[in-house]
């Protein structure tokens, strides 16, 4: 048969650890770019998540009436079906569940957001983390990137993060251990073909 | 609040179609590239026509242990959930579920999985096809690539398409109406670090 991949490390590192600890270190992947997918792929990676039986929370940067509802209404059901992990989601265009007033803009909604991603990492809330467009905040200089990385890297126990979004800062590329680039090649919509049911969201 | 993208198109093409009709034509995708998250990237399209009710039929080309398991179990607990699409999930690597008798090798598995990627075209079965993987089996020369070329330009109705896999052809490129390249920028395996599970399977 066609052979499986094997996942074998083109370098063996003298870190001292064992291959069973190293297994098990926690992931922090980006998927940046200008392609489509980057998204799509991180809710792809919660359904692995979900199977191992792990806590998702997912936390919605941009706010999007109806770009991520196919994703959101399938986590969701996967996530109350008691056979895999919980899903718990939270979206910043409908105001974060966890806050109680009214936030003045867009600004303070993504600082929010994540105080709360900061408290929730604290607290090992979770053991995937998906920061849906959470590039774009820091591209905006609403939430600073050097707290960010700081913040990643001394985070506690094995919490797996995934951070979404054109532009990714090169500290956070840095702080990455998985880093994807999606290219466009081609769209539809050079075509001149608008987004469609069940494609684009 | 930020912007909702509003997926405008930067040419109208002069086609004769209304915009209703541009909307609901069937597209070919292609995940292609040497990076993470091509066919976790489908997967999550997956999700959006399981949200709209889609039958959704998903051909693993590779035989692969592990690697997907994650996705298959939360695309069937939706798939039986009641409350989405249908999932139909057939593996080559443990026989086609529509074979009755042992195949002799990988090429006549491919081949056969290509048969009845053609049948269900040809009858309608699905409204999405994930055909994991299906980039080898034409690299390999078992599958034909002009003969999938022809089939997916000459597909009845409105049945979405999305191949994936390193190295597409270009005829395939060409016939796509989205390709994207997922490109590795960094990966743990390139520090040493081995697959995980949650993450790599």
């Amino acid at each position: 048969m066609i052979p499986v991949p094997q996942g074998k490390p083109e370098v063996v590192p003298d870190d001292g650890l064992t291959t069973r600890q190293r297994r098990t270190q926690p992931i922090t992947a980006v998927h940046t770019g200008p392609g489509k997918g980057k998204s799509t792929a991180a809710f792809g990676l919660a359904l692995r998540a979900w199977n191992q039986g792990w806590p998702i929370g997912v936390f919605q940067f941009v706010k999007s009436a109806k770009w991520k509802v196919g994703e959101e209404n399938a986590l969701k059901v996967l996530g109350a079906s008691g056979e895999g992990g919980s899903v718990t989601w939270h979206k910043m265009g409908e105001g974060w569940s966890w806050v109680q007033r009214d936030l003045e803009s867009s600004e303070e909604a993504a600082k929010e957001g994540w105080e709360q991603v900061k408290r929730d990492l604290a607290a090992e809330t979770y053991r995937l983390y998906v920061l849906d467009e959470f590039t774009y905040p820091m591209k905006w200089g609403w939430v600073d990137v050097a707290e960010v990385v700081e913040v990643l890297r001394n985070r506690p126990g094995n919490q797996h993060v995934v951070i979404t979004g054109r532009d990714a800062a090169e500290a956070l590329l840095d702080v990455a251990d998985l880093v994807t680039e999606m290219t466009k090649v081609k769209h539809p919509m050079d075509a001149g073909r608008k987004g469609q049911r069940g494609i684009e969201w």
